[in-house]
């Protein structure tokens, strides 16, 4: 793996693109102690990449209803009408975790240059998950909006126990790296109350419950967009780690 | 729902393709007491579907070579040289649960037409989910051997959690169906031991821990296919169901 890194590297000095200090860094927190050099690749490498949280015409009214609602609370305007943060951010949304990170996009070829985000791996708009998540720093919550389309069947006319899991694995695990740096799942624990129709809009809460060394505990509901319909119910663990947690396998 | 199913009866008595005391029967088990008449449907009517979990050119050497240890355990030798069933037995897999069941295909073009079962979601072989599963009745044990194609992809160059779950419940499901009839997921308990490489042939062996009433607890390990390596360990309850759970959202 270093090696390949290396070679990389290499090629781009060769090229003239790279300083011979430079390194490439993984998206994982340095460890203490270690020291690195940030790259400064040309920009033309990197072409503007989908966002594939905002809007598109797939969309349904109550998923752009929600949408507007959240989107309208990341920007607010003061009483001397002047623009500022508001209490919500929404999270871009990309389909690949390390392609579009500081020189994600050669490590990510060198492991597998046609991996796709489980979640972002069909081209089809609507046709599966259509999700968007926002983040309230100040209540450390996390919300998803989530459209679940014709390809998510598990039990007939209804959403897969697997994508509905899928779904709570991505939207607690974002939520505990926003709070906690990088994490692996280490336990998610399903209570499944209610299936959700195909083709029906939900919301993910994830609300952080504690943090303890290492531990990220996170709870996290599924309802339907008015709250009132509960369709499940996790308590989730995550770990924070480093590189060597996924190079060591 | 009903009315849709005695719509299309009707549309069948009229071009003579069923009598007019049939009735189409749902997957889900027959109530007690409820007296319901076997459709018999033109053969023409159901193309030949394709069977998932027969080997295709893009299963590796791991996947074939585990595939083929419990294929030939599905009919075995007696000493008088004839063949009789083994312990073993395939579980063929479609891309729909109810569209190649009795009816099935009618009445999933009334849920939704172009609905997919969430595993089988993508036709590229080798892109996402290759799997196959066996049951051994005599010992309650399922077995899926799985190859993760680089469409699973949530840490870099892992499987996502998500995909994991998504296997766990598939086979845990399977297998409590398998045991008890019709169930849905009530809960799934998974702990995360180690992270699963992309592109890589792991083993899910799921037991049944017990049967309480309407309850069925199993119980599901993930290793590597030598069993050297634990993935995650599961606990999972299902709950026995009829057609009203599902038509009652």
């Amino acid at each position: 793996m270093a090696r390949s890194v290396g070679r990389i590297c290499k090629g781009f000095q060769r090229l003239g693109l790279l300083s011979k200090q430079t390194q490439l860094i993984p998206f994982t927190r340095v460890p203490v102690g270690t020291v690195r050099t940030i790259v400064t690749l040309p920009s033309f490498l990197f072409p503007q990449p989908r966002d594939f949280s905002l809007p598109n015409p797939s969309w349904g009214s109550e998923m752009t209803r929600m949408y507007e609602h959240y989107e309208s609370q990341c920007e607010v305007e003061t009483e001397g009408g002047q623009k500022q943060k508001g209490p919500w951010r929404r999270l871009p949304s990309y389909n690949r975790l390390l392609k579009y990170a500081t020189g994600g996009v050669y490590l990510s070829k060198m492991i597998q240059s046609k991996a796709r985000l489980f979640t972002r791996n069909i081209r089809n708009p609507g046709a599966a998950f259509e999700y968007v998540l926002f983040v309230n720093k100040e209540e450390q919550k996390c919300v998803c909006i989530l459209q679940a389309g014709h390809l998510l069947e598990g039990p007939p006319g209804h959403v897969h126990g697997g994508a509905i899991a899928t779904m709570i694995d991505t939207v607690t695990g974002t939520h505990a790296t926003f709070l906690s740096g990088p994490v692996m799942t280490a336990n998610l624990n399903i209570n499944y109350r209610r299936p959700i129709p195909l083709g029906s809009t939900v919301l993910l809460e994830s609300c952080l419950e504690k943090k303890e060394g290492r531990k990220t505990f996170i709870t996290c509901r599924v309802t339907s967009t008015d709250g009132s319909k509960l369709h499940t119910e996790t308590s989730a663990l995550f770990l924070s780690i480093t590189a060597s947690h996924l190079l060591g396998g």
